[in-house]
């Protein structure tokens, strides 16, 4: 009979010689990638009529399989000091964010698809994507991405609230030169910014276009000043990760008394 | 009575520990964000035509308040040394740009629509955007954003002046290239300068295109070259923030000795 | 009568003062560019047609080239020490990836075009591009561009993980938004996909556009994400080449005391 | 009268204190800036129509300007140790690239246009933009460009080398995909070219797109690898200019003697 303690080892993130936990892991890890295959794979209606009860049966296995990992984790918990009580403890497990995300990646399944119509059914499908999420448990590198964010912050809300009013000036612009030519594109500043995002971010679709001269001016030096600004955000990213991935590796000593650093 | 000099302090950017100003001042800011998210909906015709009455109340609000702010503002601005002065004084406040910004938010309201044309009458309401300047006074990171463009000023410049050229001379040769087979998108270098600009910053709308083999081949080659010229502000911008803030928070001290690291 | 070794040092990379081998390997890699202009010449009807004789002729030629040059590579080899032995020897030195190449590079010529219906024998002359890989062996550069991947292997994986995330999470929304709309152009979240990837990566064709209000403000939010994360692989590998080929470089003397600097 | 050896200064580009060189270069450069303006706003047909004498007059007053400068440093540039000798001097100094752009400069004017088919004549005319070159001389900042170029020149060529291999490769790709399905648009490899480029520089004009379910996986993959590749120049010489400004403004010291470096 395999122990609650063990039990809480496992279903852990794996700690180093543990095979077990290891083992645990990437199987849950290999079963998430094939959920999210299946639900990809599943939209493309051929398919999914070809294979509508393997898709199914492959659903019912990995529900039945996030659901004793879930009730087994609730069931260990109490293993944990930070959880210690049967049901109290058990309960603030369970609205901790990584809980949460196990619940909602089982719970839809549990939904009668009789009370929901055609298309709120073909979401709640989608929804299945949430199980991605618990991949986060094992991600250890996504910390390095929330400590960049965390350290680029400030530079990234301004980026941010600079390309907001450039994105709200340049759709009003442009709604103000095109608005004449074009009212159904441009007919409002809202639907001038369709416009100023394809182009700032440089994508150009080319559905929504200037014609006027006074409009094609407007749009040439939003682009160029835009492209800029837009782009900034990547520029910061880039080189926060640069940093952080030098600063884990090699930690910097002091030049005076040559204690080490970070 | 609330006092001059008290309206001045309460007015101006807010001190730490001065509740009152820093009350005013998110206050303030939270009517500039409604005004311009008021000028954006209400660009809706839908919205416009449903919420008439409302926006007009809510325009009305806003400018009382606005010039309540701005008379505030010129009444107690003697108490600052700079504008000592019952009139010169507050004439040398009333010129400075954010002064002038704040009149420029609140004038527009003031004059008789009847003088108007319906199309400038739009432009009129758009004019309300100015109010997102007056919340300029308030951003301290703006700073920032001032200083790495002045720090890194002559890279920019330069890569401007390349940016132009490099502009003219594709705009020409697509022009020659062109102008046989399509002279109506291709009418002149100015009409060129359309493509150019759309290319050069990767846009690529698609609604003027090379069609001859000497035109694409040209193209190709100004692309290649181009998207990295056009790149570079970019590049340079990116640098310059990660800098400027680097700088910011430095000096740090080592945790072991106390000396000064970088 | 040239001996066995000499064949090895002629056919191997040159090196410093061995101008016949020098010598060699630039009249290979003329002649491999060469082929891959020929390929792609060759590929226009109009040129095939005309100089039909002359391409078959050079491909002869180029053949019998490469023929001589794998056959000396065999037959000398086993005077390296690492494939000692005439049978054993040989076979491990035909086995290494680029002794693969050098058989791959003349294989197809040997098929009977008899056995290959038409498609599949364009498909074939296309191979010879495989030729391509045969100049690895003497862009001594490559090496620097494993060593940037390998050095920022970490935040290259990181990166293209989120990339995938980020996909597969914008193909649904976008399917769940159009579908409804525009059942062909996303009929599927595979078929979303196309129009994800032509967005994140900015190159905005504007053949599939979402046309729904939900869809498009959720395809405007995607893009301003989506560039960020889609371009930090470039500024990952940028900031990687500069280090690269500084730290190659380096370490720099101080001119005046000769100290090693950095 | 006016010595040899000042209008040699005058016309070199100018030195600290030189007054006189100094309005003379700005002169210069003006007319240059003003003439690119004449020979953008004369590409527009209605205003070439309107203007016609006024275009012609100001070419006339410009060549006549060039044409004396051109003579004044060729007269005067045998003053320059360099130039010494009435004949060979001069010749030498004329066969200078800068020289040789001085005299392209203004030789067009002097070609009887009765020789000259009417297309040929409008390149003639765009021939002019030659002019900006001059600006050459006076724009020190090129220098810093040039430096950057050369330093970088390593990646740079590096660079180019993948690039040029991935859009083979790329076009050879997608020709064997779409050829089939779309046997205009991909009828050759250098035609499938023209949709590799503007898909890796992510212009993307939407001209020709990828039908076929392989090319759309192929397009998808090359779009991800390949915009990463192509904006690694850009990358690489925004690394470079920030480098080369810093060591400008910052000349560094010896960690060891203190000594200056740079």
């Amino acid at each position: 009979m395999i122990s609650r303690l063990r039990v809480l080892q496992i279903t852990e993130a794996p700690r180093a010689g543990d095979a077990a936990s290891r083992r645990f892991g990437i199987f849950i890890l290999a079963l998430i990638a094939a959920n999210v295959l299946a639900v990809i794979l599943g939209s493309v209606p051929e398919l999914e009529a070809r294979w509508e009860a393997e898709f199914r049966a492959f659903e019912v296995f990995s529900v039945a399989v996030f659901s004793v990992e879930y009730l087994a984790r609730v069931w260990s918990c109490v293993e944990d000091p930070r959880y210690r009580g049967a049901v109290r403890g058990r309960l603030r497990y369970m609205l901790r964010p990584l809980a949460l995300i196990d619940l909602l990646a089982i719970a839809p399944f549990f939904v009668p698809a009789a009370a929901l119509d055609l298309r709120f059914l073909r979401a709640m499908r989608l929804f299945r994507l949430v199980r991605l999420l618990k991949a986060g448990r094992y991600v250890t590198a996504l910390g390095l991405f929330r400590q960049v964010i965390r350290q680029k912050r400030e530079e990234l809300v301004l980026s941010l609230a600079l390309m907001a009013v450039l994105l709200i000036v340049s759709s009003s612009v442009m709604y103000i030169a095109e608005n004449g030519r074009q009212p159904d594109e441009f007919s409002s500043i809202p639907a001038s910014m369709w416009w100023a995002v394809a182009t700032l971010t440089t994508v150009g679709y080319g559905d929504v276009i200037p014609e006027t001269p006074s409009g094609r001016l407007a749009a040439g030096l939003i682009s160029i000043v835009g492209i800029g600004l837009f782009a900034l955000p990547t520029a910061i990213l880039g080189a926060g990760f640069v940093e952080a991935v030098q600063a884990r590796r090699e930690p910097a000593a002091c030049p005076h008394c040559g204690g080490q650093l970070h």
